[in-house]
């Protein structure tokens, strides 16, 4: 396997053994550490990131890819307060998740344990880089950064600041290291380093999630596709469900908890409908809708392909549904599994919508902006789960270990 | 996609979306309609299995093979019985598993849910077609069945006799399924079935589980590779060692939680390595040695190939390590992350082989037997876990099911 991935993630899963075993003491002067770098490293950091904007310049990239790929001394700022805040979050690492004396007298516990060897495949923005390095760090785990190209002199500075500062607190500078090559075939080979890596965490736009969990061998955490819906019930206030629908599509569009379908009781369409045409279009949102929707002016007629594309703009496709089941299996057929929201007054309609949606996050009169790890008070997130195996919604740092089980006898045999 | 398993895995799904909803009165119904008609269908399904043993006995089967794949009317009695043991544990589906009010009001609640569609791949013993959809159906996921083609008669009757149960108890028929054909088109399809697929399975050998992990895109389970280690430390009581040693190797000797190998400390290999080669080779075990065990009569000298092999039967590789240092990087080098157990009476030796060794379950002073669901306490296992992502170790019902977190507000907005 791998000339590009075997010494790196060799050198990777030979820090996580010392890593694993680090008290949390000595994790969190690592991480304090780390945060003092990346300000006393601030000037090297901008000079790299200055180089990477260049050369994208250069090669005509659109702006608002070179916004997500820009630095300053602010950004560099929050990455080191993110690196104190996870510092300042209690340790995944050694919780007894489960415990008990068996009936004859061995004692069980279950301990969770760090993964191991983390891989994160991400795009663009180059604070990830140091914001997915203190979560694995925290949870004791050693970490491949594969960022996109564009980004790769502002992420290699970014990870020289991160490994002197792990090695200047007794850790080895491999708990952090950065994937070799600018060209696909590394990633190609961190996707079947099975045995070397223990979890791929794919962070980005939909093509890349689909290909890490198409190629992959690596066990992967899917993550952050979000074709979020928000259906106003026909015992809706509906001064509630324009807040919430406005709020749910406007008030971040680039983000997969941002809603992407608006669906509406027939029963009050008739009211509801020219009022969130009328509010969305005044926030510039360019509505995709069922012929309801598009007998107003500026409303494009949908397409089927509407129903499942995650615009990630100041788009939404929006339709009337005959009720409650109709919601249900439209929102069956082109959920995400990422947030689905119901407006309404009826404690049978939120109940219903509760257990018979199937999706990370299920909201209740409340905006699907809330699905953040931040929001749920995790304190910090490497991504929003949207795959049903292992961590479910914002991945905080108990959803990035493992366990194990502990069992203690004096000379038990069956 | 997929021919053979598009049409099964759609209805397996709409089937999911019922038994999702189930109460638990309702699944305990079934599973007890389960027993009652394998009981009585014992007639029919005795009858398949003697065209599948004929079939294989024509086709020169091997007799330990053709023993896995015969019934009797006490095993029937005893799926039977698996069905209503599953049925008496709690229900999985519906726990809270962490719950708050954030601090802007909003109530989250983590909630156990089931899967979907579970797939179990699976060879030989039929028994697994009643024990897997006993356990799947218990915790709200419908399963897709794919035994090996030589017990397609009998996997064929029992899970008729199981779905005209499930009917009966008012749920529908594609709670449990076979996966039709009985070619490795189906399996490779099953594989490929993401979206309709949520969770795969495999149990049996290493070949069946490699495949699995390299082939599939829906999310894997890794069960059952058991390269499993006994370390006798310096500080070791002996006999409690002796003893510890033999019922890992001879108490069952097919089983993935069976010791294949033994690690002892050069301090009491004098001692102990000649009475533990006369107790194991009294046992019939063949003893496969490094220098200092092979100096016996009877042992066979090791090769590399051996610390990495489940030998499944009356084979043990054994060596002698300088200290638990050496123990712990043999392990490392050659464990398949079952269970790994040390014998000593040192606490911080025990305290160092539990945090350093990286197993699902590390035993001290107990045999490796102890790793097991119906030991743990759990009441019923679909297998033992390998893999880091989602669970480790016996996987009962509460491992059979996923998460979502319901979110309730009052018009919350961001």
């Amino acid at each position: 396997m791998s000339e590009l991935i075997a010494p790196v993630a060799t050198r990777a899963r030979e820090a996580s053994t010392v890593l694993a075993l680090a008290t949390r003491a000595t994790k969190d002067a690592a991480l304090e550490a780390m945060a003092a770098a990346l300000l006393a490293g601030t000037e090297e950091i901008l000079a790299a990131n200055a180089a990477d904007i260049d050369s994208a310049t250069a090669s005509g990239t659109p702006e608002h890819m070179i916004d997500r790929l820009r630095l300053d001394a602010g950004r560099v700022a929050a990455m080191a307060q993110g690196m104190r805040e996870v510092a300042a979050l209690p340790d995944p690492v050694g919780t007894v998740l489960r415990g008990s004396t068996l009936a004859n007298g061995l004692e069980l516990r279950q301990v969770s344990v760090p993964f191991g060897v983390v891989g994160v495949i991400y795009e663009a923005r180059p604070n990830v880089t140091a914001d997915a390095a203190g979560i694995c760090l925290k949870s004791g785990n050693a970490v491949l950064l594969r960022g996109s190209s564009s980004a790769l002199r502002s992420n290699t500075a970014i990870v020289e600041v991160l490994r002197a500062a792990a090695v200047s607190a007794g850790l080895p500078a491999d708990v952090v290291a950065l994937v070799p090559g600018d060209g696909h075939d590394a990633v190609k080979e961190l996707m079947r380093a099975r045995g070397l890596v223990d979890v791929l965490i794919p962070r980005g736009g939909a093509g890349l999630i689909r290909s890490v969990v198409e190629e992959s061998t690596v066990p992967v955490i899917e993550t952050g596709v979000g074709n979020c819906h928000v259906y106003v019930d026909a015992d809706a206030d509906l001064e509630m469900a324009l807040a919430v629908v406005l709020n749910s599509k406007t008030h971040r569009t680039s983000v997969c908890n941002a809603a992407e379908s608006l669906l509406v009781h027939q029963a009050v369409a008739a009211e509801f409908v020219p009022r969130v045409v009328a509010a969305l279009q005044a926030a510039d949102v360019t509505i995709h809708g069922d012929d309801m929707f598009a007998a107003h002016p500026g409303v494009i007629p949908a397409t089927e392909e509407d129903w499942d594309t995650e615009y990630l703009s100041l788009d939404i496709s929006a339709r009337v549904v005959a009720d409650l089941n109709g919601a249900i299996s439209h929102i069956r057929a082109h959920t995400s599994g990422h947030t689905e929201a119901i407006v309404t007054g009826s404690q049978a309609a939120a109940r219903r919508f509760t257990a018979e949606v199937d999706a990370a996050a299920v909201m209740v009169n409340a905006s699907t902006r809330f699905t953040d790890g931040g929001e749920f008070g995790f304190g910090a997130e490497i991504g929003i789960s949207t795959q049903k195996l292992h961590a479910r919604g914002p991945l905080g740092l108990p959803e990035m270990t493992s366990s194990k089980y502990v069992v203690t006898g004096d000379g038990h045999v069956r």
